[in-house]
């Protein structure tokens, strides 16, 4: 199901931005809260009945009350409450709006409120919204005008944890004793663990936390493995991904409020306690660690992408090493069939791989040679005397 | 940094539960919305002082207010509203009990209060307090006594969803169209994509969208890779997994109410749109797939695990391919050392080959053998004539 959801725009028709003039004010495009431009319009007044007669002859009384409103691409509508208004006035209105909504077809009716404007909620409440998220500075309610069922979409679903595996040459393991939860006073000692914060990339939050709880600094290598579950905090689900990092300094410095210990710890000492061999989770996570240090075992290491339209920057994560491999050999058999020579010492820039195959697929029968350079890689094509090059990404 | 979060316990001290008595009610212990008990008195009436003035020289006025409510393990109060209450009564028994919190040395405080009781959120709002998090058919609101920084954690943080590869033999792959959001009208042929219901399992709900969207039953394979991007929806970040799914049926059904058109399309013809190549993520995620196609790529596998503590059940998700090959050539290797003859012809059993690596280490210096048989796998141990069976999980 591709679920309903809010990406604002489609503004007021112009017959009722024929409504709009005059004594009232009329912003210029901004940006909603979800990123999309919206007129503003504020609740009529009296005085601008008379240009509103003139275009609409039924629900007069309506019209005067129609609250500031933008629409989505899903036939929803969001009014998002900035001043304080009389409780009494701002249900007329409300009323008012969901009426005139119900007659153009709408869907969902969304309205924030700021925190400000709390006293507004009550009323809300009573004209049939529900909750359907909160930050601490607004709430969002909802309504749904249709008789259908609702396809409104849910907020957030999930929380997102770390733990992280930090290894040093002598292959002990960086673990923590914790102060408080479920393993306080336990005696176990674990990876640190923690939640990634809000807006915060996976791999930047294991570096912060394995910096926060023990003071060393770490580079992060991949994602070994990840762990779904349910009805957790806040009756929410869990993602818990087992990270791999790679110590930079090895000096600790235990945080004091939440971190009763912290030591390197042979990786055989840290497997053997028995509640990683009792519980199957960690047994799983120490099983994979082991496979890990051994070379047999790839991860999800991440690269910086932009989202696909808004350019936004952002992380994915892949099996690199296969996907480089599977990249080195379809440019090597390219080349093959193609008579030319390929010389690729490294197979970890898969950046510069794919860019070197569909360069060379685009220029079928051209001579080139693919070689690497000490200060970044670069794609010699001598067919024409050019060069072009391909530097890896910084 | 391990987070102030809240699992409850710790009841009211025995002096306190002495001041609940004679015409106060005093339920069984029962279960809180965090899954934990906690007694529950109601506020106090007048004809139940002569019996607290036995009990409480101080801050008499304040006991009789006390708001019924939970500890928690991080010096938490929650108070879970369930019945109406007049707003001034309300407030002045939050006051006293937020005195009498601090003088307890209490940090982070709950309120929860059901949509039926909205006339309190304006209240509990001018006493300090702001919103956390909002369900349906609850608010939860918290306030921090402490002069230092709040450490409360935040709630559900990311938005889940899939998209999910299909392949048949003819390698035709599985694509849509959509009627609605931001593809409409663009003519791009995607793979089918959606939301990962509230408490669902990733590798269900792949395999939910599939059929939801184009009537195919599918079983799930493998994440393939995901993607982490932020101030996406209601400003909350995005999870996306990209998942590989073999079809078990072929006849498209398409869902008229979301899709526009559906088909199986050659893999080749996918990839070469100018909208896959000309988005990095989108390239990025046609070449993971024909990578796997070629044999040369291995993602991470769910496999079904219960969670450490409370056994509920869920699903963990590695590179069970590397895995699987190192339990099996540690096996190989006990086996070796030991002189025992190994036969596994198949490597993607990893629970059986984990088991049976185990099971041999237990056993050191015994004669035995590992072969695979037709229904299921058999670890057969000879050496004092008994036979082991590890059956593969269902």
């Amino acid at each position: 199901m591709l679920r309903y959801f809010s990406r604002t725009l489609v503004i007021f028709s112009k017959t009722r931005y024929l409504c709009v003039s005059a004594n009232q004010s009329l912003s210029l495009p901004r940006k909603t809260p979800f990123g999309c431009l919206s007129f503003r319009f504020g609740v009529s007044k009296a005085s601008s009945q008379s240009i509103m007669e003139n275009v609409v002859t039924e629900h007069r009384e309506q019209e005067l009350l129609l609250l500031s409103a933008s629409y989505d691409d899903f036939e929803g509508v969001i009014v998002n409450m900035k001043d304080a208004m009389d409780p009494a006035v701002f249900v007329a209105s409300l009323r008012a709006s969901i009426s005139h909504w119900r007659q153009q077809g709408k869907n969902g009716v969304w309205i924030k409120l700021p925190i400000e404007l709390a006293n507004l909620v009550e009323v809300v409440v009573k004209e049939g919204f529900w909750y359907h998220h909160a930050e601490p500075k607004y709430i969002m309610l909802v309504y749904w005008i249709p008789e259908t069922a609702n396809s409104l979409p849910v907020n957030a679903t999930h929380r997102v944890g770390i733990g992280a595996f930090v290894m040093n040459d002598k292959k002990e393991v960086l673990v923590v004793q914790e102060k408080s939860g479920k393993f306080r006073g336990t005696g176990v000692w674990k990876f640190p663990t923690g939640v990634v914060d809000e807006g915060e990339d996976i791999c930047k939050g294991a570096v912060r936390e394995v910096k926060e709880e023990t003071g060393i600094d770490a580079e992060f290598v991949e994602v070994l493995a990840f762990r779904q579950s349910h009805k957790s905090f806040f009756e929410k689900s869990d993602l818990f991904f087992l990270c791999m990092l790679r110590p930079l300094s090895f000096e600790i410095q235990k945080q004091d409020l939440e971190i009763e210990a912290a030591q390197w710890m042979p990786i055989e000492e840290y497997a053997a306690q028995p509640f990683v061999q009792r519980h199957e989770l960690f047994k799983y996570f120490s099983d994979i660690c082991l496979a890990k240090i051994d070379g047999a075992y790839a991860g999800f290491a991440p690269i910086s992408t932009t989202t696909s339209f808004s350019a936004k920057p952002g992380y994915m994560y892949f099996n690199t090493r296969d996907f480089n491999h599977h990249q080195k050999s379809e440019v090597e058999q390219v080349a093959k069939r193609e008579g030319d020579r390929v010389d690729i010492d490294s197979s970890s820039h898969h950046q510069f791989l794919a860019e070197s195959l569909r360069w060379i697929d685009q220029r079928c029968g051209d001579q080139r040679w693919l070689s690497s350079k000490a200060n970044g890689l670069s794609l010699d094509r001598r067919g024409r005397g050019r060069v072009r090059e391909a530097h890896m990404p910084s």
